[in-house]
């Protein structure tokens, strides 16, 4: 039985303190969240308590924390917990900063203990079962990989001004997909962005559009392209082609009904957002986190991969600024 | 809180089990088997204890009783439930013999227990949603239906001894599926059937493969297609035709990954069997019981439905014999 | 060279003349029509010349008819086709009596012209993919075959009162597929209809809703569902299951243009009506009729196929009148 | 009657002279090709003469001209057949280089006459259908567009070296589709390439496998991936986001039959290679060209258009030889 400390009890922390209770391998011991209300609401729903930070992570029991608090304090809680000698599952990103991301990935290096950054895509299971095929060989070499990544609506425009911006805040996810799907790292990044759905976000500095291209020293390639508002619910699709053929997943649907008449043959739309799309994936993902710690197996996806994300939206991000490809290796 | 107990701590008990302890609005206290072993599991893993029926059935804090036993219990069951006060939560059928059920069905009437029949497939999100579709008037009024259901493998021989044969044990459910869409009740079946899969089957008096046709008072026609093997999984699809339009509910798939190479272009086959693809059906449909006795509304699927799904079945039985389309009337 | 004399200038006989047109392979020299302006235009369109019966006929440079003109009237051309030593395409049915069938393939056979039967779904590319498929094994063995096949609306009642009715007119397309894919003769036929579309088509005798059950002597069952009226366009489907799996053939559409907005996911509908769905058929059905009267080898659907397909549409007709099974050695 | 000479005898020249020999407002006179035999045999399939370019320009019966000939020939045939007052149908591209585009062009203007390039694309039922809609509103605002073009395989390297280049070559109608879509016109391009298929493409001074983005103006954004080796066929797919919703064209397959086993449910792979993809589009094109000539309406693609599909390859080989974003205003 892994004992967890949850930071943070908002839409994510929801998620995982129920999968937490679902699972029969964990428990949940502390919730903490600035809004005392929702923490305790949360615990009170699964059994735990609420605490403040210092007693979560003093606590001997407890052997791994979950960090999905906002943004802003998950590096200093990545270094605390790392002090405390914790098991870390942090959600993405772990800082907008990478001299902040280096400094908390220094100390849990130091610490020696497990870390995984919720990249939760790669626990999707058709993105999980089109990279297990990639690697049986089923396309042979990976050549061209498209990342197509579109939310169904623009967030409030006070959340995009801490968000970071388009790249570390939404790219970011699909920069991890592309790179785990290219199997070689990139090494130049070439992006256009703009605000097409609402002037609002060029107002605060921001796009809502964006189109990337990626490449290794191979001669590889992946496109990404997003977009913060798809009319027909949340698009999210991968598509890998190799020398041997092609890899497609794509979006899932709430039912499989399909309605002939005198208009047109008609199915659903996609599943409306991440909450319901993930829904499987971030149950997986908790699982794998808790079978590499009690295991002591690697994490599938850890500190690095989270770095390099970040790594990959500074530099689509100076692209983007100076309207050139930019090399990897320009930003650290 | 709704407090629960059951019966039968087998394959599909331990899904009910499963369920009732990830919901938040009931409690499982007691499990009965006659396999003690199986029971002190179960109960173990969810918090219940192992009865026997008389101290389950007597615990005045079980209002609930779901039975989930071999076939020849139910009627026994329901009996003592219903003389005992408890809403019933029954699995198909409630007995292969229709006066067996009537007998029971009239405990049950008498005691004004209420009692919901496992017909689980009308709470598959595809299936309900073209059932609400057709409510909506999305094509109209209802002309024909299709049901083809084809199980992934041969059961053991000496299941299908005891199974009532295929009419009553496995066409029973798409006899429900086809009464439900068709929205009046058929007056007449007509049937088919014979031992294509496995000689064996007919050495025990059965068939494993069938063609049902049915109709109402009105001319409403409905057509069943069995078969007890299909290589590539469980088959389970619906299409309603009406005045104005034509609706389908397909397969679901384990992933939406689609593979393209010299050979082909390959989907997934469709989600093994019972357990995967009604997963979530067996899941809603414990919350629409437990709703349904909560808040004192109708039964979604009632014991009316339970027993008309078995007067079918024994017309087409008797069609089978006597090669003849039987009227319902002719069973009672 | 193959030269032709055609007899029918409508909307098939259209067809048929573009396609000979078109051929590298034939010629068409006459066209008889009692319309006589409608031969006329056909004609001139093609480069043949409007004849009557007895010149087409006697023409020694003709080796060749297709009989593309009223019901009525095929029975009559195809004995004076035989007589004269004409090969003979000929539309179906060949009669909508099985005496006067009997009596024109008496003079076929008597006369050893080569006869093909009109069953132009058998061309389509499809169909004969998956008919071909089974061939190869790639199922087993078949045991079951359903057939969808639904008009996308009700002709005038003056056609339906000199159509034969709904299995002669209609189903005997689908009964010629239901043969074919079986792979065995069927022995026994049973049939529900109904008049659900329009009350004129009762009124007139008819039905224009069916459901139908045939099967063989090994027990291989197949299901045809008919109706006179899709909103969504023509609904023209097969599939079988075999011993190792299933073959399913679907609709054409137009374009592979699919939208997703804020109401669904659309895709088109199914190409209109036969004239659109079997373009191709018809146009290889003519090809592989050349190729077998020059090549001398067998016809692909013979004079044979057309009478067996009217005999199961017989006996559907009786078991519809009479509401039981009929042996199809009932017929004859 | 649109009377016409043709040049060019090979696989293209024979696909344009069958279609006209079955249109029925147009008749092939000439073939010119310096394959004589060549030309003689295709003007012999079809009731046309083996010409000479002079004979054939000075027919006064001649009113048109279709130039499918080899790339080098199509620059000095415009200027011939402008000057001589016949209206073109030019095969893309109409030159490699834009000074020699430049000079036929102006000749074009300067005798007036109409000329369509031979962007068969825009006229395959499924992007014309996609275009369409677009112009409809059905999708509101034009944001991002997505071209998917990658041949079934790498042509004869002999035939790499006079091709001017994957972009010049293959993506110039990727271009094309892009502009047509987009619906304003590309302001700049980046392009990544590399020779993954096959080194002997590196060998040759070429790739044979890219990625562009384009954008325009107002912020709009085009990807466009290319290979010359898909295994599985002929991908031919359009992607297009707008403001209120997503419009896609895919793959057309030569049958819809889909076989499900115990493997996997498999599907046709794509119709093979742009013979078999775009035949409906070569004889659409043939005879919008033949409707805007005799109706004297805009040509539907014309000459500026081939143009400027030719620029953007221009930029894109700049962009990959500089590694930099290249303005479309720097080429011309």
């Amino acid at each position: 039985m892994l004992v967890f400390a949850q930071f943070g009890a908002g839409r994510i922390g929801a998620i995982h303190a129920a999968n937490l209770a679902a699972s029969g391998a964990a428990r949940l011991a502390h919730i903490v969240d600035v809004h005392e209300a929702a923490a305790a609401t949360l615990a009170a729903r699964h059994g735990a308590q609420a605490s403040d930070a210092v007693t979560a992570l003093r606590d001997p029991a407890v052997a791994a924390v979950i960090i999905a608090s906002s943004t802003d304090t998950h590096a200093d809680l990545v270094i605390a917990a790392a002090k405390a000698g914790k098991a870390i599952f942090c959600e993405k990103p772990i800082d907008l900063s990478l001299t902040r991301v280096d400094e908390a990935l220094n100390v849990v290096r130091a610490a020696g203990v497990p870390m995984l950054v919720g990249f939760n895509r790669r626990f999707d299971p058709s993105f999980a079962e089109l990279h297990r095929r990639i690697g049986a060989g089923a396309i042979g070499a990976v050549e061209q990989v498209v990342v197509t990544s579109r939310d169904p609506g623009l967030p409030p425009v006070d959340y995009l001004k801490v968000s970071g911006g388009q790249f570390r805040d939404m790219t970011i996810h699909d920069f991890d997909m592309a790179r785990w799907m290219l199997g070689e790292e990139p090494t130049e990044v070439f992006a256009y962005g703009a605000a097409l759905v609402d002037p609002a976000v060029a107002a605060v500095g921001d796009i809502d559009s964006c189109m990337v291209l990626l490449r290794t020293a191979s001669g590889r390639m992946a496109h990404i392209n997003n977009s913060r508002r798809a009319s027909y619910g949340y698009d999210q699709r991968v598509e890998v082609h190799g020398s041997k053929g092609r890899l497609i997943a794509g979006n899932r649907v709430p039912t499989t009904v399909e309605q002939a008449d005198a208009d047109a043959v008609t199915t659903e739309k996609p599943l409306h957002f991440f909450l319901e799309r993930y829904a499987d994936a971030y149950r997986i993902e908790l699982a794998a986190f808790i079978a590499a710690v009690t295991q002591r197996t690697p994490m599938p996806v850890g500190a690095e991969d989270g770095r390099q994300a970040l790594v990959l939206a500074e530099a689509a991000l100076r692209s983007l600024r100076e309207n050139r490809p930019v090399k990897v290796s320009e930003i650290g």
